[in-house]
């Protein structure tokens, strides 16, 4: 702007074409913020290698069974932009790289480049095989961000007479970028922050150290005035019967030492644990016992108080969950697999847009799981986890209206949907075919076989999903496609599943014929779905919800689920007795943090059994943080009702609690809530905002018009930046 | 074997039960030779990118404009065997690595492991980014050698239960090897070897060293007793006037050095010269100037020699052209490019057949050039180069027989071929589309417009050879689909493009009608590729070949096609004159090496221009070496029949020669050739031979029984490890 107001002395016409050369390139004219930036999803594809790539179990290395793909090793970046005046560009580049101005090239590796004023293309082609190529550019006027635009294939050839060819076929697309934003912040160097803690108790013995740190963490473990010669072994637990068990702790890590004087000692891998027990060889011995605290620095926006204090524990630990299972990316747990599961991210993601709204962690994450073509095998090899992903893209363009994401993954939809739909059988369903995992959930003696419906399910709501992204590329075919393709397999659902004995849809197809097994899977998410009229819906509730004859759901991960179509029904006051049972159940248990699956019924160290194993159970999975979805989206009530929070709406119950008050992080600001049975109150930084609320006195509100919709029902507008104070009466 | 005969002493029941085992694992008791193994394809990706990221235009880094692939970063390694006695076996690993005996991971990183005798599996999976994740196994009796199987994608997930998954999909597929046969030979090390070259002539000015290696070559600079501050640079020259043109040549180095005491300098990057003039900043001195001189250790097996002197020089500069550009791929010239181009490699892998029989060059090469899915573009982005890599299968075939490369190569040429098919236009033709570069050669005016004849007789044949390699994997499907898909096309071809006026193919449909333009591409290769009819054939022999109003080639590229088809037609003195007229004529310019383009009537340094750049032109240029080629298969006449040389053919032409003589290599030996208008002696170590040849005499043959066939026409049978000398008189 300054340089603007230096021009208002010059003449009329100097003024008017500066500015008019201004409003052409205007992004140059703009404070920009210089940013590392690389080919869109391959620093994502990079980085959650190396993640996925540091589980062991019991020492050893276990990597995923799936493909993991890789960075394009070649990268062309190319910029056309307008310099008001000339400046000095300074460029880091991780790889070996060429500079081209205007088309020429310049010797050498250049970390600085002179460009005069005018109209430039500026161009760096990168070759980095061992990390994903990422370039810096940083002037006063240029930088590099991700109005860049990249290929990994610019068919630049030129042919016998110095004749450039035609690229219009080069596909460009625009730069990825993440927060890397100084020359020295190298993406390939990229480690999450740590800190020291030290434990809450130590026992000491002749040959080992236990310590307990008082609470499920996650880091590196450290040896404070280590010395001696010989082997340290560590077994970690998060049991303190699992730290005790050095033949069957799942995590398990030895170290050689020859060193005459004392010096302390960091191990190289992170780990899970509460305790870690230190077995030491006769003639090595250790001071102190600590740990570097490994964690994500994403900001915890959201917030949730209530007059339930166990509500408010349950809300505490499955924000501490979600936090140690939000790293580089979204995880499933951080004792064992450390793997980026489709299915257990995408309710990572929705608990996010409640806890820290932090975008970069889901599309991160969303690219990750992704891949590259060719599709060779569901996304995790599973399924359903294939839908997950679909469906997690629905969410993230309804929550941050982001259509520039939409718009780099579409390809990547495409192909993958492509896929599924070669797989359907003869009756357009698809069944699981050799190689595919069909999960759904972890349960006894649940039948995989046939055409299962929940997978048709979760086809048709991926379907809707493409034909939302085809709107927003304006692929008129592909909206069209898609949305047949989805009403099609919809209403397929309905005339193969629904069952109007049983009142609810059954679990499956196994030679054609519906089998006699009602699961409350599809029923479950038909709901929230919203494919059901209300009739439909409160059979369900009757003969599948709330029936126990129905087989129960044992995990937190279909727990999620189970809830939400019951939130969605109104059924706050019998969730809320649920949360407190079930993760109430886990707390009572000494539960720091919410477990991988949790069965009452199960006693001892029974309970940390799994996959065979006496402490195969992760006991912090991502999936155990649901309250924090579930409280934000159906007890304070908001939701957005336009992408990214353009129109909202407020529907806070208080499902049985007294009062309740908290804070709905968005891409704009925070959306607060406050709710007792007298008195709500609603403030927004965002959009355009619907209260709604039941009322059996007349409602009050000085700041804007309540207006009543019959049988106690009332609507209020709410502004963005203003302040509302309703004092009504609620039903008891 | 010496175990065996242990045994005998035992009773006879024993004995039976050794044998059988031995028998069902026969592998385990030959000898056998550890050997480096990796993802088929994954090592030869990667070291391609490494060689094809070497270019450099004037100290400025220049990569490819297509695609680079990648290996798979995470690859499961596994061979089920049984040992006889228990044996330790060493590993090495280029990766991050776990190790399972019988499905039972074992801690750390072992280097090695105790397998007990009997029935086991041995699983390594290894995870690198940098390069392909590869392992070495060396016991007595267990090594790793391509019966290993490897996979990207093993889904050996497990479930809760501790069950694990249905693996019936996984793709297994048989491991990919070189030579790299001891532990310590680790491929990600794999540099070309080397030795010190002197200069025939050294200028010393003030400032300046200028050398002459005295022919073109191929590697590092070096200066001995430098000493100094200051830069230097090195102006390489395949030409004198080359080296000196500080402004024009193509390749320019600089280095910084600041050394009180003198010490050698080795340059970093390899280049092509034959002078370097190196230039000293005035503080900068150096004693002498020589290079490490980089170089394939291929074996040339082939020889020929002849009583005309100038076809001899001919033949030796070819070999070395060839050598020079033999390097970790088969190149396409050593100044410029560096890169895999599939056209000119094509020609190369015939070459080689008739130099070294060097099948892993060709191998490598073939999967450089293919890389990975999804197909995004053309080979190097040029269609016919698609083509030409179908067409280098094809010959690697029926020159090797080897079907364990075809097996692995198949789903790489499916998918690349439906990519092709999904380009045709509504005639079933295919027509350049934007991105796409027809080539065809460098020439001027050459019309690439409308749906070029060339590039469907390519398709044809390449289709012919999806055809012939669905057969060999008994894709009886495959087979039937491209069997009708070639022939449809190739009476297309004629219906579409022969014109009877003409005599001739024409070169194209523009707008769905015949050009008035003849030239001759489709034309020649027609010819070998035996499309035709005697009378076809003659026709174009006159019209086109032989006649001076068609447009002539200038590249040594078409010429070769052009040579073959005159050749195949018997015109080998015809040939011969061409030959010696063409490629003497660069070697009275003083041509060390053969040229990418030769046009007798440029004059002065004009011959060095090309790309619009001075010294554009390569002057050592693969495709600058067939006369090896035509020479072999065309003047001694040797060639497969049935793959692999289990069939093969001599059909001797002197084409005017007084005598020649040479010897032609194969898989399994060499097959020995000469003759004189008197005298033929053949030898042969492989296949059923026949030879074949005119004779105005009636022959006589002591060691095997000469049949006449009739005109003149006279063959004997040619059985393996014998000698045969027939005494005749060649037709004048």
């Amino acid at each position: 702007m300054h340089k603007i107001s230096t021009y208002i002395k010059l003449n009329k016409l100097h003024v008017f074409i500066m500015l008019l050369t201004f409003m052409l390139f205007a992004d140059m004219t703009k404070a920009q913020k210089a940013t590392w930036i690389w080919y869109p999803g391959d620093y994502e594809v990079w980085l959650s290698n190396r993640m996925q790539n540091r589980r062991t179990e019991r020492g050893a290395f276990f990597p995923p069974f799936w493909k993991l793909d890789s960075h394009y090793v070649l990268v062309d970046f190319h910029k056309d932009f307008t310099l008001a005046n000339p400046e000095t560009v300074e460029l880091a580049v991780e790889g070996q790289y060429n500079v081209k101005l205007d088309g020429k090239a310049l010797a050498g590796y250049p970390k600085n480049i002179h460009v005069p004023a005018g109209r430039h293309r500026l161009s760096l082609k990168v070759y980095n095989q061992a990390a994903a190529p990422a370039i810096f550019v940083k002037g006063q006027q240029l930088v590099s961000d991700t109005s860049w635009l990249v290929t990994y294939e610019d068919k630049e050839w030129i042919d016998e007479s110095g004749k450039t060819s035609d690229v219009s076929a080069t596909k460009y697309v625009n730069a990825g970028n993440w927060n890397f934003d100084s020359a020295d912040k190298l993406p390939s160097a990229f480690r999450l922050p740590t800190e020291e803690h030290n434990p809450e108790k130590i026992e000491r013995k002749e040959h080992s150290i236990l310590v307990d740190f008082g609470k499920e963490t996650f880091g590196y473990a450290k040896l404070i005035g280590l010395k001696g010669k010989g082997n340290i072994k560590f077994c970690y637990g998060e049991s303190k019967e699992e730290a005790l068990s050095l033949t069957n702790c799942e995590l398990l890590d030895s170290v050689y030492i020859d060193q005459l004087q004392k010096a302390d000692h960091t191990m190289e891998g992170s780990r899970a644990f509460r305790y870690i027990n230190v077995l030491f060889d006769d003639h090595v011995s250790a001071d102190d016992v600590s740990m570097l605290y490994e964690y994500s620095p994403v900001e915890q926006r959201g917030s949730f108080k209530c007059s339930d204090e166990l509500i408010n524990k349950i809300w505490d630990v499955s924000a501490y969950t979600l936090h140690l299972n939000t790293r580089e990316f979204f995880i499933d747990g951080i004792k064992r697999d450390r793997w980026i599961w489709s299915g257990d991210a995408y309710q990572s993601y929705l608990m996010n847009y409640y806890l820290y709204f932090d975008s970069p962690t889901v599309t991160r994450t969303l690219y990750a799981l992704r891949g590259k073509d060719p599709v060779t095998s569901h996304i995790n090899t599973i399924m359903d986890y294939t839908f997950y992903w679909f469906m997690g893209i629905y969410d993230y363009y309804q929550y941050t209206g982001d259509k520039s994401f939409i718009k780099q993954m579409y390809p990547r939809m495409q192909s993958l949907m492509s896929y599924c739909l070669q797989r359907r059988d003869k009756n357009g369903l698809m069944e699981g075919l050799p190689g595919d995992w069909v999960f759904i959930d972890w349960a006894d003696k649940l039948s995989k076989k046939g055409e299962v419906s929940f997978e048709q399910l979760l086809l048709c709501r991926s379907l809707e999903t493409m034909a939302l992204c085809a709107n927003i590329m304006d692929d008129k075919m592909g909206n069209d496609q898609y949305q047949k393709l989805s009403a099609d397999l919809k209403s397929k659902i309905f005339s193969l599943y629904w069952n109007s004995d049983e009142h609810a849809f059954v679990h499956s197809l196994v030679d054609g014929k519906q089998s006699d097994n009602v699961t409350r899977y599809t029923n479950m998410f038909s709901i929230f779905f919203n494919y059901l009229n209300p009739g439909q819906q409160q059979e369900i509730k009757k003969y599948v919800l709330l029936n126990d004859n129905i087989q129960k759901i044992t995990t937190p991960y279909m727990r999620f689920y189970e809830l939400e179509a019951l939130c969605a029904m109104g059924e706050q006051s019998y969730v809320l007795k649920e949360m407190k049972d079930y993760w109430g159940g886990m707390l009572n248990l000494g539960a720091k943090s919410f477990w991988e699956e949790y069965n009452p019924a199960k006693t001892g160290t029974d309970r940390y059994a799994m996959y065979g194993r006496p402490f195969g159970k992760s006991l912090c999975h991502a999936w155990g943080a649901s309250p924090i979805y579930l409280l934000g989206k159906y007890y304070l009530g908001v939701k957005p009702t336009a992408p990214g929070y353009q129109q909202y709406i407020i529907e806070p119950k208080l499902g049985g609690l007294q009062w309740m008050e908290g804070s709905v992080p968005t891409a704009d600001g925070d959306i607060k809530v406050s709710c007792s049975t007298k008195q709500i109150k609603v403030s927004s930084n965002t959009g355009i905002g619907l209260l709604r609320f039941i009322s059996t006195s007349k409602p009050v509100c000085k700041e804007g018009e309540v207006i009543a919709k019959g049988n106690g029902s009332y609507e209020l507008s709410i502004q963005k930046q203003k302040q509302y104070t309703i004092n009504y009466s609620a039903k008891k």
